[in-house]
């Protein structure tokens, strides 16, 4: 069975921590763990992440250094976050199946994503990326870097950035040559490097792909059994953070549908992961969203919120 | 015919740069024709390359960002600059493939090469990395970081780390599935994530592998028919920068070994170039040293340096 796992930002780093390798290599243990059993059952993984905290980590690196080193745009700095949580991720994960003595290694890859230059999402920029700002500060660096700035639910400023639709991945064919070898491997990191084609010609863009929408993307592109979005909590919740809320065991295409046009689920969170399982069980895949520690349980079934087909 | 390539500092930035994404697309642009011409000649092409530059502003990035953000350890740097330089150096290689019309794809890997952690390397620590300082500042940092820091031909300070002999790459099994589907595959860029075994299990360590030693381990691991160390010079030359300069058409192993032995080739540059096809000419393989913009010619012997059997 081919399962294509989304994993979230809590499984590379904790939430609130410094953003040391320390921090990252002990959550990544935990997370390797977890997909090592899941590997260990016989499971050809295909396994994707978000680079949020990563990316902002640079971003805020390259800002304090521009004086001196000219920072980079955001497609090269997702390739940076790829390179970093890719190998962090490969070597915890490899670790985790020596351990149980699995002979699948793992291989981290460079991915690229073809998006269209003409989404919508380049004219209302909404993803925040890097560091907050109070709002003179960003107003000055605003000016001179010429990058959009929108106020947060916080009352901060930060940069905000194109979410546009994932189209398909440059390196479709040697992906799956990959993935056909028996192999772990590891994609499309932070939703992928962002690219439109122009004349046939590939041309990195200032954007960020959402990652829950590239992972179902990738399913399709591997032909996966099933997608996997993995997660702090145990399962999708209705009326989440009011006395009447509710966890879900299963959830129908048809029920998600409506409870997305409700706005049940927030944008930035639970609404993507849900967008992306009910695209890809649409397609005629099967999906699930659960807890990262229960990963087995929610493949099978046993824990987490399965979307059905209506 | 599989033909390694191992790419210089200059094929990805030009020497005396600023480091900014402008300067690599267009250096890459060239070098990506060149590589292109060998792709479209029938060439099964595995490429590499070097990372000193990119690292270096990483490094300077993070130095003058330390207050706000932990610093990585050069393990995760390397990999950083894995997945920047392995975007840039695919994308503007695919641009070039799909000019030509040709269906090869170009996959870039995160790639880990294990060393040993007995290496007498790294009680020598030799190879300076990031930014050069004068006497004080190299002190405080040395003392607030523990970082080794070694006087410069230039009278100035850098930081120096250990550079060990690469043993294998931890991914050889899926990197030799990948090369084998037919694409181009980019691989252990900056000598490889270098990596020590312990009790079964993988570790970062603080270290730089020579990126020439890396090609030739690479060629062996992939089967490879020829290794090209592809560089900003036409030939290699005997009594360089002497009125007895003398270029090189051919050299043989043994001619080789007694020119490193007499001290002829610098050991930052041309030496580790020769070491690398030597190996690979001892251990059967064909091996040349050329100009970049020759790529062609020098794998066809009509340009370049050809390292012969004694």
């Amino acid at each position: 069975m081919r399962v294509v796992v989304a994993l979230g930002g809590n499984a590379l780093s904790p939430a609130g921590g410094t953003g040391s390798v320390e921090e990252m290599r002990a959550a990544l243990t935990e997370t390797a763990a977890a997909l090592a059993d899941l590997v260990g059952a016989g499971t050809s993984l295909v396994l994707t992440h978000g680079n949020g905290p990563q990316v902002g980590r640079l971003l805020l690196q390259q800002e304090l250094a521009a004086g001196e080193v000219p920072p980079m745009p955001m497609d090269v700095c997702g390739a940076l976050s790829q390179g970093q949580v890719g190998y962090l991720v490969a070597q915890a994960l490899d670790n985790a199946l020596r351990r149980r003595q699995l002979d699948a290694r793992v291989l981290s890859l460079v991915t690229q994503v073809v998006v269209d230059g003409r989404d919508p999402a380049f004219r209302r920029p909404s993803k925040p990326v890097g560091p907050s700002y109070d709002r003179p500060a960003a107003q000055e660096i605003s000016q001179a870097s010429g990058h959009v700035f929108a106020i947060q639910p916080d009352g901060r400023w930060r940069r905000v950035v194109a979410s546009p639709r994932p189209l398909r991945f440059v390196e479709e064919a040697p992906l799956n040559a990959l993935v056909d070898s028996g192999h772990v491997v590891v994609a499309a990191g932070g939703g992928g490097v962002p690219v439109v084609e122009h004349h046939g010609q590939l041309r990195g863009v200032e954007a960020v792909i959402d990652k829950d929408r590239t992972a179902a993307l990738l399913a399709l592109a591997v032909g996966a059994d099933v997608l996997l979005v993995l997660t702090g909590v145990d399962r999708v919740q209705v009326g989440f953070g009011t006395p009447s809320a509710r966890a879900l065991q299963q959830l129908t295409v048809a029920e998600a549908r409506e409870l997305l046009a409700a706005g049940e689920f927030p944008e930035g969170s639970m609404g993507p992961k849900i967008e992306a399982c009910v695209s890809f069980v649409e397609a005629g895949g099967r999906a699930a969203i659960g807890a990262l520690s229960q990963a087995a349980d929610v493949l099978a079934g046993r824990a987490g919120t399965t979307i059905l087909p209506s």
